[in-house]
C-alpha cells in the first residue's frame, strides 16, 4: 500500500456500504448463487424493477465476465470483479447526492478528486434491458455505472427504478493508491491477490483455454430448453434462473473464440426473448398476487406559489437545472428551450428585449431582457349571428338570446359589426394584458413539459420526461422570485454549483446577479468560454513536456470535452514510453474513445507519452493524475498483452483459426466466409476491370481475409477490425497494398464512414458485404423495422457507398455482385432461391432511395432515377443531369411528349419489328419515323445517358406533338393500329431505360 | 413479530455477526456464485482447510436444499436457508467460548435459554469429509453446526479447522419469537416471507415437481466429465467447482425421486473421487507456491511449574476439562482414566487410598484418598558377571570393569551374590522414594495424553487426541496445587462451570472442598445423581398432565439424557393434539431420536401432547419451552405435510411408482427389484415350507413389497421404510398380516436389530436380502475393508441373523437362496455367473464366522463348524453340542481317531463301491468294516446331527485305533490298498459332513 495504513481495506469497504445504503433504507441481500456478469442480472433487480411495488435493496455481487480473464496479470481486469449494486425503487428525487455520500462514507475526498457523471445509455441485449445514466469515474476510472432504468426484459418500468452498481476493486485500488488489483489490501494482513489470486489464474486458464467447447454448446442447449420448459409451466424465477446460466455459458463460449458474430446475434435473440418472457410472466405473477409489497407513491404534484407583483421591467433569468446531459444534448438544448421561449413569447403580446439561452451539462439558463411589467391592454370582438337573424319583430330571437347568454352580457348591449357588407350583432370587450408574471409562469411550465431529447427517459417525477432528469427551476424576474410549478417541480431562488462545494445550493439574489453567482462558484456558463478554456488549457499543458496538441483534428472531441464540464480544469498525465511500441491507433483509440484524453504530439506529429485530461473544476491535480494514469496503464497493459501474444501468431495461422469460429449455423465458419469473399473479390476485380497489379493485391489480401479476427485484440477491440489487421500484416512483412487493402476491406464502419482509396480495398470491401447480405437473406435474418440484428442494412449501405463513391467499382452492378456472391455459396452447397436475390436487391434499391431522400433530392426525381439501382453510380450521375435540366421548357416538353407516349402505349404492344412498317404512310407518322430512326442513330451506345437522349431527342418533340394531333393511334384497321404503336414503341424505347418518365 | 419490535432483524443479524467475526480476525467473503448445499462447500472452507496456511473467513452461504422444498409452507424447512459460515483455522483454543459470544452479540440471553452442544459427528460423503463437534441447540432448535475439521476430500488436516455454521432462519425465529420462517423481519418493514416467499414457492416447483429428469441427468455427466478433464489438466479450483455442480444436480434429481439407493451410492463415489483429487492437488499447488500465506504456528509445549512440597497425606483431586463428551463417551472416560491411574499407582510405590472417577460432559474427575507424602525408600540390587569371570587372578577383567563403570561404582564396592547357588557380583544401591507430587506430576500427564475413546479427533493442541478437545486440567494435592504439563495443557487451580454463569472459571482452594464447588454452581458431578434426577424430573413433569413416562421402555434415552448435561432441567412442552393423528411410531420417532424428548403417555400407554425435555441447568422455562415446541411443530408439520399427502395414494400406486427410482443402472429399476423379491419370496416360502396361509400373505405382501419407498414420509424419515409401509397398508384396507409382513421385511435394521416374528415377514426379509447380496456381486459392488457402499454387508449378516434366528426358516439354505435370486435376475435378462454365487456365499460364510468369534466362540470349534455356513441354524446347534463334548475324554478320543483317519486319506481316496472289498482280511480291517457299518446304520437319517454321530461313534473309537496298530494302510500291493484306504474313507464319510475334524 502506498498511500498510508489508514485507507479502507476492502472487506471494510463492503461494511460501509451495506451500513449505509442499510441507514438509507435499503435491504442488505446476498449475491446470487448462480454466475452472473453483473448484479443486474440478479432477479433481485432484473425482476424486481418490474411492476408498481417498492424495492430498495443493496448487495455484493461477485460478477463474471470469462472475456476479462487474465489469468490475474492485468492491473486492472479480472474474470471475476466484486459489484456493489444498488436499487431505489422508487427514485428518491436525490439518487446522485445519495450516491456522493456513499463515496463520502467510502473516505472518498470529493475536492481533491475529480468525481465526473459521464454519459453513459446503458443496454443490456441479453436482459432485454435499457436504461440512461452515466458512468461515474473517479479520476478517470469508471468505479460506478449509475442509471435510471426504463425497461426490462421488454417491459417498461413504472416507477423508473435508481441502479447504482460500485466497481469495488478499482475503487479500492485508488483508495489505497496501489496500482494492481492483487495489491489491494482486502482484510487486515491479507492482499487480494492472497485471497483470490489463485482463483484468477485457475479461472482464467478455463475460460481462455480449457473449457471444453462441445459440453458448453450442450450446456448452453440444455439450459435454454429448461428455461423454455419453465416458461411454458409459468414458474419465472426458475426460468430466468435458467437464461442467466445460458448466459454465463454462452460468455464461456465466447471468451473461449467459439462464438461467431451471427451465433452471437442468434443467441442473445434466444436469451432476450427467454428474458421477455420471464419478466412478462414475473409482472403477471405479481399482479395477480395484487402486489404483495404495495404500490409505490409518485411525488405529488407541485403548488405554485401566490404570483408576487412586479412594477418595471426587469430581467427574466430562467434556469432548468438538470443531472448531467449528455453531451451531445448541452447545446442541442439550450437551442430548443430559447427557441420555444422565443416561439411561445411571440404568442402573447408581452413586451421583452434580447432572449440568450446557454447550457452546461447540469443547467439550461435562459435570459430574456427588458420584460415588460405587463402585456398591454386590447380590445376583442365577437361576432354573432346576422341581424336578419337577430331580431324578429324587433325583439332577439333565440338565436342572439344565446349568443348573449354565451357572451355574458345584456342582449341590448351587443352592436352591429358590418363584415363584406352583411350586418352581424358582436359583442366588444377590453381584454386588460396579462402581468408578466402571469404569463411567463404558465409559459415556462410549458417550456420545461415540452423539453425533448433525442432519446427521452423517466424519473420520478410523474409527468416530465427528458434526457436526464430535471432536478431544479430557478426563475427570477429581476429580484423577484417568479413561481413556476410543473408537474412536481416548483420553482424557487436558489441555484446549484458543484456537488462537492461546502454548500451546494446557493441563492441567487437577481437575474442580474446569477451570473457572477456562477463565476464565483467556479462555473463556466458560456460556451465559448468552456471551449477557449480547453483549448487553450490543452495546449499549454501540452507545451509544457514540449508537446502540442492536433487542436483540428481533435476538433469533435474538444467539442466533446466542452460539454462534458462546467468548468474545465487541464491535468497532464503520462504514460510509460514502452507503451509506444503499440500502434499509435491502437494508443489513440483508447485515450480517445475509452478516457477522451487528447494525446500529446511532437513537432513530427508523433505521439508522445503524454496526454491531457480535463477535470470538472478545481482538484488536486497530483491526486487525479496518478489516478488517470491508473487507469490508462492498465488500458495499456491490457492492448500490449494482446498485442504480444498476437505478434505471436502469423496472419496465415490467424486466418486458419477462423474455422474455429463459426459464422453461422447454415452459412459455416468465419473461414468459410473468408474463402467465399476471396474468390468473390477476384470474380468482382474483373467485372471492375481492374489491371493486374490491384488484382494480385486482392489475391492475396483475399487469402488473408478477416484474419485478424481470430487475433486477441480484435475479440477485444472489435472496432480495431481491419486496422489490426494492417498492423499485423505489415509487421508480418506482407506488401503494404495488402495491409492497407486489408485494412479498406472494413471500410465504410458507418453510414457516414470513410471508404476504401484503393481499388483492392473497395474491391474486397463489396465482396464482404455482397456476402453478408446474401447470406442473410439465405436464412431469413432479414431486417425488420426495428431490428437489424446482423447489420444487413448497413452492409447494404455500405456496398452502396463503395458503388456510388468509388469511380474504378463504377463498372460492378449490385445484381451482378449478388448473383456472384450466390454462386459461392452454391460452390459451399448453400443453394440461394433466385427470389431471396430478388428481395436482396430491393432492399438495396430501398437504401438507395432513403439514401437519395435523405440527401434532399425530390420525390419525383428520385423515383425517376430509381430505375439505376442497379448502377448507382450511374443513377447519381443521372439524377444530376435531370436535376439541372428538370423545370427547363425544352426538357419539360420532352418530358410531356415522352409521356403522352408512354401512356397511350397498352402493355401488349406489338414489338416493332414484327408488323408492316408500309401501314405508315401519314405525313407525321412518316415524320416520326424519321425523326425516331435519326434519333436512335444519334444515341447509339450513349443510350443510358440522360444528358444524350435530351441532346438528340430535341428535334422529336415536336413530331409527337403532330403525330398525336393529326393521326388516330387506335385505328379501327388493325394493321394500322399495330404498326403505329410500333412507331410509338421506337419512340418510348429510345428514352425508357434512361428514366421512369411516369414518375416525372 | 411477537416479541417486540426490539429483535434483530435478519439483515442486522448479518451485519452483526460480520461485525463480531471481524472484529474478532475473520477476514469477510461472499457467497460462491454456484449453488452449494452449505457453506462448507465454499472453496473458502472445502480448499482453504487443507495444509498448513492460517485463513479465517465468515461468509453468508444461501444453502440449497432440494429435498428440503415446501413450497414455503412448512414454517421451519425451505429449500434455500442461509447459513453464516465461520473456519478459524488453526482453532484458536476457545472456539465455543468465541461462539457463545457471538449468540450474545446477537442478542441472546444465555441464562435464559437453554444452549447445548450436542454431539454431531459430521461427515460428507460428497466432499469426503468428516469432523467431530456437536450440533448447536437454542432450546432444542439445531442453530448451529460446530465441528472440528479433521479430513476433507480425503485429506488429513493438519492444523485442524474450527467450523461454525448458523442456520440463520432459526436463530432469527427464535429471537423475534415468530413462528413461522415467512414471518421473520428480514429488514425493517419487510418479512422474509415478502423477500423470499415467491422464489420458495416456485424453486419448490422446479425440485420437487417440474425439474426434468433427463436434462438433470446430463448435467451431471456433462459437469462429471468437465471435472474430470480439468483434474487431468491439473485446475483443482475450475475441476472442484464443477463437482459442486454435480452435486446440486444430483440433489435435485434426489429431490424429484429420481436417485435410487445404489445411483446414490454409485454418484456419492463417483464425486468424492473427483473431490479427493481436487483436494489432494489443492495441497501440491500450494505447495509448490511453497504456502503464500505462511504456515500457522502450533500452541507452545506447556512448561511444568516448580514442584511443591507437601508434607501429609491428602486428596489428590484430578479434573480433565474437556468439550462436550459424546454421552456415549461420559461413563467410558470416566472407567478408563480410573483403571489408567489405579494401574499406573501400582506401577509406582506410592501409597493411596480409594480411587474414585466420575463424569460430566464436560469434565473426567478422579479422585485419590489418602496419598501418601512420597513413596517409602528402597534398595535395588543390580547384578553383574559371574564371579568366575569378574576376576582373573584376582583382577578385575574387563567384564567387572565394565560392569562397574556401567554402574557408576568402583569396582571395589561390589558385592557378591548367590543366585541359585552361582555366584555373581553385584551392586545394591539405596532409592529414596520420590515424592508425591514427582510422581502424580508424571503419572497424571501420561493419563492424558494416553487418553483414548473410540473415535478420537485433533484439535489445536500439538500432541494430544480425543474424542472432543481437552481444554484445562485441574490438580490439587490437597490444598496445593499439582503441576501438571501435557503437551501445551498445564494444570491450574481452577475448574470451569456453566459457560453461562457470570463467572464461568472458579477457584477451587482445595480437593475437598471441589465438590462443593460444583454443586454450589448447579453441576451433578456424580452420574447417579444426574439419572435419578432425569427419572424424578421426568416422572413428576410428566404428573403435572396427569401422564406419565415409561422409564423402563425409555431406558436408553434416559441413559442419554443423563449423560449429556450437567444438571438435567426437566421443562414439559406440549404440541396441538391435531398431531396425534400421525402414527405414534412417527411422533415417538421425531421426539426421540431428533428431539430426546421423552414421550408423555396415559393412563393406557396412549401418547398425549405432551413431551419432557431436559435443559442443561437452569433457564428461563417458558423461554424454553416454547422453543422446544416450535421446533417439534415445525417437525411434526414436516410429517403432517407428507402424511396427508401420501395418505391420498394407494399402496398400489406407490408400487407403481417403483418404476421410476432406479435402483441400479443393471439392474434395472426399484420396480424391477420388488418384482423379484416377490418371486424369491414364494420361492422361498415353498423351501421353508410354510403353510397356505402365511404363503397368501408373502404373496399379497410381495405384491406391495417396498412401496412405501415412493412415499414422501419414507423419502424424508427413510428409518420408516416398513413403519409406513404397514401405517398405509393399514389404512389403505390391507390384511393385518400383509401390512405387518411388509413391516418385517425390512427387519433386522442393524446387526443386532429386532427380527421379524412372523414367518411371511421372515421370508419377505430374506427375499430382500438375497436379492441385494446377490444383485451387488453380479456388478461387482462388493464390499472392502474399509468401504461398503451398498451394505452388502448389513445384509449379509441380517440375512444371517434371520436364518439363524427364526425357526421357521431353517429350511433355507443360504445356496438355494442365491442361486433362487440368481434365477430371478435371469428372468430378468441379468446373467449371475456361478464364481459370483459362489463368492457371495464366501462373503456370508465369513459374516458366520465373525458372528460366531464375535459372539466369544472358541477359533478351533468355530472352524470346526463353518461346514455348516449354508444351513447356519444348524450350525449354531453344531458348535452348542460341540462346546458340549468338547474336552470330553470320550469326545477327544473320537476326535484323535478320525483325525488319524482323516490324515491318512490322500486326496485322491477311490469310492468305496469302486474297490474289492474282498481284499480286507486282517481281523482288525474286518473289525473296522463292521463297526463302520453299523454306525452308518444307526446314524441314518441323521447324519448332520453332531450328538448322535458322537453316540455312534463310541464303539468305533477303539477299531480304529486298533486297525492303525495292526495294519499297515500302504500295503504294496495296490489292491490291497485300495481296500484299506476305501474303509477308512467309509469310517471318515459317517462324521465329514458333520464338523471339520480337521480344524479341532
Amino acid at each position: 500500500m502506498k498511500s498510508g495504513q489508514t485507507a479502507l481495506t476492502m472487506q471494510d469497504a463492503i461494511l460501509t456500504l451495506q451500513k449505509y445504503w442499510s441507514d438509507n433504507g435499503c435491504m442488505i441481500t446476498q449475491p446470487l448463487n448462480t454466475e452472473v456478469g453483473a448484479g443486474t442480472a440478479n432477479p433481485s433487480t432484473a425482476l424486481r424493477v418490474i411492476g408498481p411495488e417498492p424495492w430498495s435493496v443493496a448487495y455484493v455481487e461477485p460478477s463474471v465476465r470469462p472475456d476479462d480473464s487474465r489469468y490475474g496479470e492485468n492491473p486492472n481486469r479480472l474474470q471475476t470483479h466484486t459489484q456493489f449494486q444498488v436499487i431505489l425503487k422508487p427514485d428518491p428525487g436525490n439518487p446522485q447526492e445519495l450516491y456522493l455520500g456513499s463515496l463520502r462514507a467510502l473516505g472518498v475526498d470529493l475536492r481533491a478528486h475529480d468525481v465526473r457523471f459521464v454519459e453513459d445509455n446503458w443496454a443490456s441485449p441479453a436482459l432485454g434491458a435499457w436504461g440512461l445514466g452515466w458512468e461515474v469515474w473517479l479520476d478517470g476510472m469508471e468505479i460506478t455505472q449509475f442509471t435510471y432504468f426504463q425497461q426490462v426484459g421488454g417491459v417498461t418500468l413504472s416507477p423508473v427504478s435508481v441502479e447504482i452498481t460500485y466497481g469495488l476493486e478499482r475503487i479500492l485500488m485508488n483508495l489505497q493508491g496501489v496500482s494492481h488489483f492483487k495489491d489491494i489490501v482486502y482484510a487486515p494482513g491479507i492482499t487480494y491477490g492472497e485471497v483470490f489470486g489463485q482463483n484468477e489464474y485457475e479461472m482464467s486458464r478455463y475460460y481462455l483455454d480449457d473449457a471444453d467447447v462441445d459440453t458448453n454448446h450442450r450446456l448452453f442447449e440444455s439450459y435454454a430448453a429448461e428455461a423454455r420448459r419453465l416458461l411454458d409451466l409459468e414458474l419465472p424465477v426458475p426460468a430466468y434462473l435458467y437464461v442467466l446460466k445460458c448466459s454465463h455459458t454462452f460468455n464461456v463460449l465466447d471468451a473461449r473464440g467459439a462464438i461467431s458474430t451471427t451465433e452471437r446475434a442468434k443467441a442473445f435473440s434466444l436469451m432476450r426473448g427467454l428474458t421477455h418472457e420471464s419478466a412478462q410472466l414475473w409482472a403477471r405473477r405479481r399482479a395477480a398476487q395484487e402486489h404483495p409489497l404495495g404500490v409505490a407513491a409518485a411525488p405529488a404534484p407541485a403548488v405554485r406559489a401566490p404570483l408576487p407583483t412586479v412594477p418595471g421591467p426587469e430581467t427574466l433569468l430562467f434556469e432548468i437545472g438538470v443531472e448531467e446531459l449528455p453531451y451531445a444534448e448541452v447545446r442541442a438544448t439550450a437551442d430548443a428551450v430559447r427557441e420555444a421561449i422565443t416561439a411561445k413569447l411571440a404568442a402573447t403580446r408581452l413586451g421583452h428585449g434580447a432572449i440568450t439561452a446557454m447550457a452546461t451539462p447540469r443547467r439550461v439558463v435562459v435570459t430574456v431582457e427588458n420584460v415588460q411589467p405587463r402585456e398591454p391592454d386590447t380590445a376583442r370582438t365577437v361576432r354573432g349571428p346576422k341581424v336578419a337573424a337577430a331580431y324578429r319583430d324587433g325583439a332577439p330571437t333565440p338565436a342572439l338570446l344565446g349568443f348573449a347568454r354565451a357572451q355574458g352580457v345584456d342582449p341590448a348591449d351587443v352592436r352591429v359589426l358590418d363584415v363584406g357588407g352583411v350586418e352581424y350583432v358582436a359583442v366588444t370587450r377590453d381584454e386588460p394584458g396579462r402581468t408578466a408574471v402571469e404569463v411567463l409562469s404558465d409559459l415556462l411550465a410549458e417550456v420545461v413539459s415540452g423539453m425533448r431529447s433525442a432519446r427521452n427517459m423517466r424519473w420520478n417525477d410523474p409527468a416530465l420526461s427528458f434526457s436526464r432528469p430535471v432536478r431544479w427551476l430557478l426563475a427570477l424576474l429581476g429580484r423577484t422570485p417568479l413561481p413556476v410549478a410543473v408537474s412536481a417541480l416548483a420553482s424557487g431562488d436558489t441555484t446549484r454549483v458543484h456537488r462537492t462545494a461546502p454548500d451546494p445550493v446557493v441563492q441567487v439574489m437577481s437575474a442580474e446577479g446569477y451570473a457572477h453567482v456562477l463565476r464565483a462558484h467556479g462555473i463556466l456558463l458560456d460556451r465559448e468560454a468552456r471551449h477557449a478554456a480547453v483549448v487553450r488549457g490543452a495546449e499549454a499543458t501540452a507545451a509544457e513536456v514540449g508537446g502540442h496538441i492536433d487542436v483540428a483534428g481533435e476538433a469533435g472531441l474538444i467539442d466533446e470535452i466542452t460539454d462534458i464540464v462546467e468548468y474545465p480544469h487541464p491535468v497532464r498525465g503520462s504514460f510509460d514510453e514502452r507503451y509506444l511500441e503499440l500502434p499509435a491507433s491502437v494508443l489513440t483509440t483508447v485515450m480517445r474513445k475509452h478516457q477522451r484524453y487528447l494525446p500529446v504530439l511532437d513537432g513530427a506529429g508523433r505521439l508522445l507519452p503524454h496526454f491531457v485530461t480535463f477535470a470538472n473544476g478545481l482538484c488536486d491535480d497530483d491526486v487525479v493524475r496518478s489516478g488517470n494514469e491508473a487507469v490508462l496503464r492498465a488500458r495499456y497493459e491490457d492492448a500490449a498483452f494482446f498485442w504480444r501474444a498476437d505478434l505471436k501468431v502469423s496472419p496465415e495461422e490467424f486466418r486458419r483459426r477462423l474455422d474455429k469460429l463459426t459464422f453461422e449455423d447454415r452459412l459455416g465458419t468465419v473461414a468459410d466466409r473468408a474463402d467465399r469473399i476471396a474468390a468473390l473479390a477476384l470474380d468482382l476485380a474483373q467485372r471492375a476491370g481492374l489491371a493486374e497489379e490491384p488484382v494480385a493485391t486482392v489475391r492475396r489480401a483475399g487469402r488473408l481475409a478477416k484474419f485478424d479476427l481470430a487475433s486477441q485484440m480484435v475479440i477485444e477491440f472489435s472496432g480495431l477490425a481491419g486496422v489490426m489487421a494492417e498492423e499485423y500484416a505489415r509487421r508480418a512483412g506482407e506488401p503494404a497494398e495488402v495491409a492497407i487493402a486489408l485494412a479498406e476491406m472494413e471500410l465504410p464502419r458507418s453510414a457516414g464512414g470513410a471508404l476504401p482509396t484503393g481499388e483492392a480495398g473497395a474491391v474486397l470491401s463489396l465482396a464482404d458485404r455482397f456476402d453478408l447480405v446474401t447470406g442473410m437473406f439465405v436464412i431469413g435474418a432479414v431486417p425488420t423495422g426495428s431490428s437489424d440484428p446482423y447489420g444487413v442494412r448497413r452492409a447494404a449501405i455500405g456496398l452502396l457507398n463503395v458503388l456510388r463513391s468509388v469511380p474504378a467499382m463504377a463498372g460492378v452492378r449490385v445484381g451482378d455482385g449478388l448473383r456472384a456472391a450466390a454462386e459461392r455459396y452454391a460452390a459451399q452447397g448453400v443453394e440461394v432461391p433466385d427470389e431471396r436475390l430478388t428481395e436482396a436487391a430491393e432492399l438495396i434499391t430501398r437504401r438507395y432511395e432513403q439514401q437519395l431522400m435523405d440527401a434532399g433530392h425530390e420525390h419525383r426525381l428520385v423515383q425517376a432515377v430509381l430505375v439505376w439501382a442497379d448502377r448507382p453510380a450511374h443513377g447519381d450521375r443521372t439524377l444530376a443531369t435531370l436535376e439541372r435540366h428538370v423545370g427547363t421548357e425544352e426538357f419539360d416538353g420532352l418530358t410531356t411528349a415522352l409521356q403522352r407516349v408512354v401512356r397511350i402505349l397498352p402493355e401488349d404492344t406489338p414489338r416493332g419489328d414484327a408488323v408492316d412498317r408500309s401501314a405508315l404512310t401519314a405525313p407525321a407518322e412518316l415524320r416520326l419515323a424519321e425523326c425516331a430512326k435519326d434519333a436512335h442513330r444519334a444515341l447509339h451506345g450513349r443510350e443510358d445517358d440522360l444528358a444524350a437522349l435530351i441532346e438528340v431527342c430535341a428535334p422529336l418533340v415536336a413530331a409527337i406533338h403532330t403525330f398525336f394531333d393529326e393521326v388516330l393511334v387506335m385505328d379501327p384497321d388493325p394493321t394500322v393500329r399495330a404498326a403505329r404503336l410500333a412507331l410509338l414503341d421506337d419512340v418510348a424505347r429510345l428514352a425508357r431505360t434512361t428514366l421512369d418518365w411516369s414518375a416525372l
